[in-house]
């Protein structure tokens, strides 16, 4: 929770601006959850300028939500420019286990170098084509954080592995809620270099937001407004009293 | 009434996988109303993958905002691909008086065996091109269900008509709730083969809900929020109460 | 305070179409600021149409976020059909000081004659290229009315000058309310031809319904709500007790 919560003050503090190249319906609440905890997002796709954006951002956010040649190529282009820049980036694999065409992409992408996963427990058993810990399984092969998000997220490296229980139904009633999540987690990739730590308190972060949400709602429209307002407000007293992990 | 609380509580049931392939300021309304009746929306329209999404999806739902030439292109190979799954879809004929070039598209689409089109009445009447009974004529021409939707919704086949009386003024005051409607018909035409019920069922069900909501909004900001959280909610008491049907 | 009252009843009694080239993540915002004053909006960018569409309109709006090359080309067709039928068009060059390739784009469109220019303090600075008084440069280079927003609103034209002193820091947490700002002054201008008292009125409305917002708000998400609420109902009572110009 301690580590959450200084993660969570350091964003604030230091508004790391953050590259989404995500799908049309995630882009206002991806950038919207970014702006409540301080952070700045930027979102162009356009192959020409998505070079300078990322070189001038702390982090970079690739979802596969939608994904058409367009976005293929600006992804291409700005995963590129983030490992010139050394800056860290994170992969959605969207509903890969839907398509067989966007699955190899992801592939092609983990071979890139993310610093960390996320995903649904569906989408990283596609990736991981193992039936035992497909998430471990993924982050020993790339080296890399990968989250499994549902009732309980799983984050793991190849040597830890932490489990968060907070969260709530109603997250999954909202559209792109697990894409805002990814790019909740870029927003602390930015401003710490351990992709495992980051990735934890930003699922952490997100799920008691959801908590604290799901208490005040009555159902998915007031849900979405009553998360952004949790997360803009919510700090070491919150992540204590709500928090729990394993 | 009992009719639409029947079909409301399939879709809860079955959770329905409703493709859409509409316009960006539709997006995340479109997939909210989906899931806050419990359908599960997808939205890709690339080319390369809508394909499969529509053939593992229940229903399709063809909108045309915003119609560019990449949309048109994924909207012929997603119809093409629900007629070989036999995947009810529908149109949503959007701003078509105001394009000749988009009504021509709308023309070819009807052509294409839609079980249901949904717009409002200067949509439909643009595409039916007659002064009286425009919904009708639509209908026998093409032998699909015809909604145009307004102060009243008037749902008609070749044989039947029925008209909703429910709704709100604030309806018209939020992008996208008609799309967001259409939206909603597919997840009923998933459920029930006879679109002439699934129409009227989701376009009440939609009514009751927007009168619901408007009895708590103070404006089109919280309408939009309260007419999620109706959808969510709402069920055979709400509709024996709200419901006005002729 | 009575002049942008009489412009936003004139808004509220015309309903003018306005037409919106903007970007992916600003559509549904601006879309739902347009309707809550009563005007019409339009979006589509689709080369083919988007002649039809604004020789339809009462004002376009030019957005520049997320440019890429398909939407420059819609922007280049939609303002000379704007420029073809004597709609006033607004030029909202967003994040031109992120790349050097859309600063060049703003400036050729700033010499295709926007009735107004409306920018953050960065935005037009990286416009005017000047230490001193960029707004003002901007304004006489191109004849047109600018405007820096910020903590305060500055709306100059060549001879005049006017100060906005409403809003709300709430308003940079939600995305695009800026952009959703530039559509409301294209509302305003599609219904006075002194494109400073259009683009001064709609920003000191815009700013009163911030300030009117955050009184009720919790956060950035319902702070977003509670904007579109206010802007629905706000009148010349709330311009006159809350407004602040100088």
């Amino acid at each position: 929770m301690q580590d959450a919560a200084a993660l969570l003050a350091r964003v604030r503090d230091r508004q790391p601006q953050i590259h989404c190249l995500t799908n049309a319906v995630a882009l206002e609440l991806s950038a919207n959850v970014l702006l409540a905890v301080g952070a700045e997002p930027s979102l162009t796709g356009d192959l020409t300028t998505v070079g300078e954006f990322v070189r001038g951002c702390d982090a970079l956010v690739v979802n596969l939500g939608m994904l058409d040649p367009t976005r293929a190529a600006a992804i291409e282009a700005g995963v590129a420019a983030a490992a010139d820049g050394g800056r860290p980036w994170l992969l959605d694999p969207v509903k890969v286990e839907r398509s067989a065409a966007r699955r190899d992409v992801a592939q092609q992408l983990l071979a890139a170098s993310p610093a960390a996963v996320r995903g649904n427990a569906a989408e990283i058993e596609a990736l991981a084509r193992t039936g035992v810990e497909p998430a471990r399984t993924l982050a020993v092969r790339h080296g890399c954080t990968v989250a499994a998000t549902g009732a309980e997220d799983l984050v793991v490296d190849a040597t830890r592995s932490g489990t968060i229980l907070n969260g709530s139904p109603l997250m999954t009633r909202v559209t792109a809620v697990g894409c805002a999540g990814s790019a909740l987690v870029g927003a602390f990739l930015a401003v710490e270099a351990d992709a495992w730590r980051a990735t934890r308190a930003a699922l952490l972060v997100l799920g008691v937001a959801g908590e604290m949400a799901a208490e005040r709602a009555r159902g998915p429209g007031s849900f979405a407004v009553e998360l952004l307002d949790a997360l803009s407000h919510l700090g070491a007293a919150e992540l204590r009293e709500y928090g729990r992990v394993r």
